[in-house]
């Protein structure tokens, strides 16, 4: 199968070797960073899977380098960019290229529809996570299943494909009946823990024993519970979710999220794609977030104070 | 007339100077800080007012101390320490005993009511800024209006009657019909620039910059708004209010609020009577006030995460 990684900074390069190495498929990495580019193309892809280093000889190029309709793509961008580089990969996908999205947040089907018939679109989520250390060096660790789910009910023959290819790629691809769900639960994961360990400089212990936790945790979740249930039909018990995170928080313990990293590191966060988002929903049903608002008003501010550049 | 100053901090002594030395009344100092105690003892109250330097004998103890009924009180606690100074001076108020606030924040009139018949509570405001150099040695700053308004209707003479005290000592008291509103609008001002600079760990300027700053003003004096319209029939103009914030943004430019330098001395904030307030009073009238709880949640949260003793 010829598989395009639609954005291959470190998850995308995980996924990509891993799809090659292990699959034995036909991958091709596209992304724009030059120097990236050059580095995997003059010494290979420097990875370490779980501890294990290699290097891997692959494709990789500018969206507009390659010239073919894939079969597959998956698209690893940030939230903020997946917009721009599906204008950039319009050349490659055809009547049958399948599109997998794996990002974190919410609203990614809505853009992908833009580009792409629902009938194609395979929506997931991964737990899988990964790092650069230079241009052409990256980590990957993982073992957690790779949850997917057709966009469109009529479609599972083809989701079931690609679970198949990941399984064989040692990715553990699993068929999900309700990927909307754990879409859902990840986004209440980050737009709780990310948003509040950003905007109080502090690590998820230090968060999470704060004598406001549950007031903020309440205050989030009920937001993005009231519109999971009105766009998607999902039933985020409230009480559950938080108790859920709690202990979820309890397992990480003194760990700085990536939203804390993307501004100590002056990067646009993904906001507008969490609490950001549940604001945005909440307007087409005429309801008021107001907590996630503040939220959402917040984090910018803080990015704008910081001088970092959208 | 006799007068304590209950709670001697940098604005106390500031008034108690200028009511002594220029107003010729007979002063107390009351304060529960030893160091600051002795040193006035011994060295009198050196005292910097408007550039000025002066040292004033003056009489200074801790509140059981004095057992005498005063004429009048100047409470100037921090909003947090109102509630067990009015305990500790429960002895020196007569019948006839005139209590003056002008404590920023909001809720202290019910406070007061719980130790002082509301015909002896005059409320006010005061414009004026201080701050304490050293155990005795203290700074003052001002010239603007000292407003005052009796909360009892019928007891305007003696409101009159400490605005006279006031100006004849050079603090420009000035009688308001409608001291509730400029205690709403001060509130709004500390409600915003105060929280969001403490959030953001930034100076007015910055967060005036900001992207956000029209959405955080209105998601805020949106919901003070609202409160101070239902329990005292206050009307604030939303836009007229983040008009005149704007304009008092610009003129004071790149300073840190009260509430930043709290958190940066490790220091108790007084968020729960502003924006916490507003939470509080909106449950009285079954409505949500959901920015400011945000708002309220996240500076106590990092009052905690900062290890701040409550």
């Amino acid at each position: 199968m010829k598989i395009a990684i639609a954005g291959s900074g470190a998850l995308g390069c995980g996924f990509g070797y891993l799809l090659q190495k292990k699959g034995g498929q036909d991958v091709t990495l596209l992304d724009n960073w030059d120097a990236h580019i050059q580095a995997v193309n003059e010494n290979g892809l420097k990875i370490t899977v779980n501890g294990v280093e290699d290097i891997e000889e692959m494709k990789m190029c500018k969206p507009h380098e390659l010239n073919e309709i894939m079969d597959a793509i998956f698209v690893f961008t940030k939230s903020m960019g997946l917009k721009a580089m599906m204008k950039s990969i319009d050349h490659i996908i055809g009547e049958d290229t399948k599109v997998i999205c794996l990002l974190n947040g919410l609203g990614h089907l809505q853009t992908l529809q833009q580009f792409v018939d629902k009938k194609n679109i395979i929506m997931g989520t991964t737990v899988w996570t990964a790092g650069i250390d230079a241009p052409g060096v990256t980590h990957f660790n993982g073992q957690g299943p790779v949850e997917l789910q057709n966009s469109d009910p009529e479609e599972k023959e083809g989701a079931l494909e690609i679970v198949d290819i990941l399984t064989k790629s040692g990715l553990n691809g699993v068929y999900s009946d309700n990927v909307n769900f754990t879409t859902w639960r990840k986004a209440c994961v980050n737009g709780t823990m990310n948003a509040l360990c950003a905007l109080l400089d502090s690590n998820i212990e230090e968060v999470f024993a704060s004598s406001t936790i549950d007031s903020m945790l309440s205050g989030i979740i009920t937001e993005f519970a009231a519109v999971a249930k009105l766009q998607d039909g999902i039933e985020l018990d409230v009480d559950e979710t938080i108790t859920y995170l709690k202990g979820l928080a309890d397992s990480v313990g003194a760990h700085y999220p990536s939203m804390h990293q993307d501004l100590a590191n002056k990067r646009p966060t993904e906001i507008d794609f969490l609490n950001g988002a549940v604001v945005e929903i909440s307007k087409q049903f005429n309801l008021e977030a107001s907590y996630c608002k503040a939220i959402t008003d917040l984090i910018h501010a803080k990015e704008d104070t910081l001088g970092i550049k959208k």
